[in-house]
């Protein structure tokens, strides 16, 4: 079986194999230069780590690991657009680098090509292939839009919270999972199942990000710490420090996260006051475990020889936290 | 045989039935908006009529007008934002009305729901079909690029033009009417010649759209005349002027097309003089023709009874002028 490091080698040759050089230049370069600023490549990786472990044809699935990481980095691009962001990897985001308008057709390029590696899987499994594809596309679109809508309004719901990072980020995953399943003909019940853990997956790993942005190393956690609470992002740790504080904190809260004239160390200071008085830790780290758990439950329910799961348990654990 | 009206209603009614109403309604508001503004779904129109030709079953090929009408909205709500364009048939832009942002994700959202479409063709055509759809929408993208590029260079030659408007306008006619005859089961090389035909016809529809601008009759035309010369655009009509005229006359042109010192009426009016000086009247007339006569020559090789061309033909000469 390969491990993760091999698989990120094959998927990363594939693209240098085959880089974007169509005319005009200006609308392919961009995605260049967004696949070479590298990354893990999680979802492409957990795809094949999946067609391995039913011993599927790895060459077979890869179309679909290329596609779904070109529509990640479509969204990425466009996403950039929308929340105003310089940088991505230390790096010039593509509307900074070019301009907006480069940046929306560029990234309107990028999701047709993730479309077109998709034509290339073998034709029993385009259509179920596209067809998740697609309802995950649209899901992705519909969390960013939820994200977006959260910023302007006060009040979130932790409801409303994690239905948007299942959408923006979950379902994505969910779909890298089924996808590397059906690329092997793995039965029906296991693709179930492998989108499930997926989702719980994705779940737990985007919970866990939230939690490392306060309570992380930044070594170990490679993002510089606070930037949530710099960017007045309302993540699970706001949303659930806003449930359980007073009337008096949670105005407080409201006014750190609004207010301009406050400076970012006392913002931080104050905001990680209520974070503690509200237990924020706990609680975040109580629902990582549920979605844990829940994952395990999928994880178990697949239809493989327990050696063979090995590398997408250690891989998803990597990602998410001890699952099992 | 279904005329044009018949085919208009059919389609009009096959989006209000199935409006889009997913949630957050943010984001598919703007679909239904801009379907709302209605036109005259030239492609869709004309992949029926194609379809119908050959005796096609429309049920069957009506996922892949929506599909080609779909991904013609999405490109307009993207291009309008790219263009700056605050109105769109008398009513605000997506972007205007709503914001850049929303704009955005609503026009990813609406190419998605395009192939979405697609996927509901019988499998047998499903390959062929969205190959020729992905390929058509890159090179679209590739159009709109050329035309970005176009508005900061000074010197554009007229092939580069004619390359331009053939990936900005023409080639998504052509792959509606190959998409037509493709749902009804037409041979290969008619699939070729209803491409090439509908190639030559977008060429020629939208070389008549730069020559109506400025000599065309503004109650017939539908369309602000001088519409291109006060908005600086590098038409054919500037181009071939630009080719044809003096040292003189080209800095002026060039002036004229910069400078934001000059009136807008004496701006036309200068203009006209280089135009009818060129004579670009009678080189647009001829280019046109051209068109029309390899517009002519593969529709003449269509495998079909000549009673059942005359829908077809009579609807691309009310774009396109007269072919025959």
């Amino acid at each position: 079986m390969f491990d993760e490091r091999e698989l990120l080698k094959m998927i990363n040759r594939a693209f240098e194999a085959e880089p974007f050089n169509g005319q005009p230049s200006e609308l392919y370069e961009p995605l260049n230069y967004i696949l070479a600023l590298g990354g893990k490549r999680i979802r492409p990786v957990m795809l094949l780590m999946v067609t391995d472990m039913y011993c599927g044809n790895l060459r077979r699935a890869l179309p679909a690991a290329l596609g779904i990481e070109l529509f990640h980095n479509f969204s990425l691009i466009h996403d950039d657009i929308m929340d105003d962001a310089p940088i991505r990897r230390g790096k010039p985001t593509v509307h900074e680098k070019w301009n907006p308008n480069t940046a929306i057709l560029s990234g309107d390029a990028m999701l047709v090509k993730a479309y077109e590696q998709f034509l290339r899987l073998p034709e029993p499994i385009l259509k179920p292939a596209l067809a998740i594809f697609n309802k995950t596309a649209l899901e992705v679109c519909e969390g960013q839009q939820l994200d977006m809508n959260f910023e302007s309004r006060t009040e979130v719901s932790i409801e409303e919270y994690l239905e948007m990072i299942r959408l923006k980020t979950a379902v994505l995953i969910g779909a890298a999972l089924y996808l590397g399943g059906l690329t092997a003909n793995a039965p029906e019940s296991d693709l179930r199942n492998l989108y499930e853990f997926g989702i719980q997956n994705g779940m737990a790993f985007q919970l866990r990000d939230d939690l490392l942005d306060t309570y992380g190393d930044e070594k170990v956690f490679g993002k510089k710490q606070y930037g949530d609470i710099s960017a007045n992002k309302k993540s699970f740790l706001y949303l659930k420090a806003y449930e359980l504080s007073n009337h008096e904190s949670r105005l407080k809260l409201e006014e750190l996260f609004t207010s301009t004239d406050i400076g970012v160390n006392e913002k931080i200071e104050e905001t990680l006051k209520i974070f503690n008085q509200a237990e924020v830790k706990k609680h975040t780290e109580a629902i990582i475990r549920q979605h844990h758990e829940a994952a395990k439950q999928y994880f178990n329910m697949l239809t493989v020889e327990p050696a063979r799961k090995k590398v997408l348990l250690n891989y998803s654990e990597l990602l998410a936290g001890r699952i099992i």
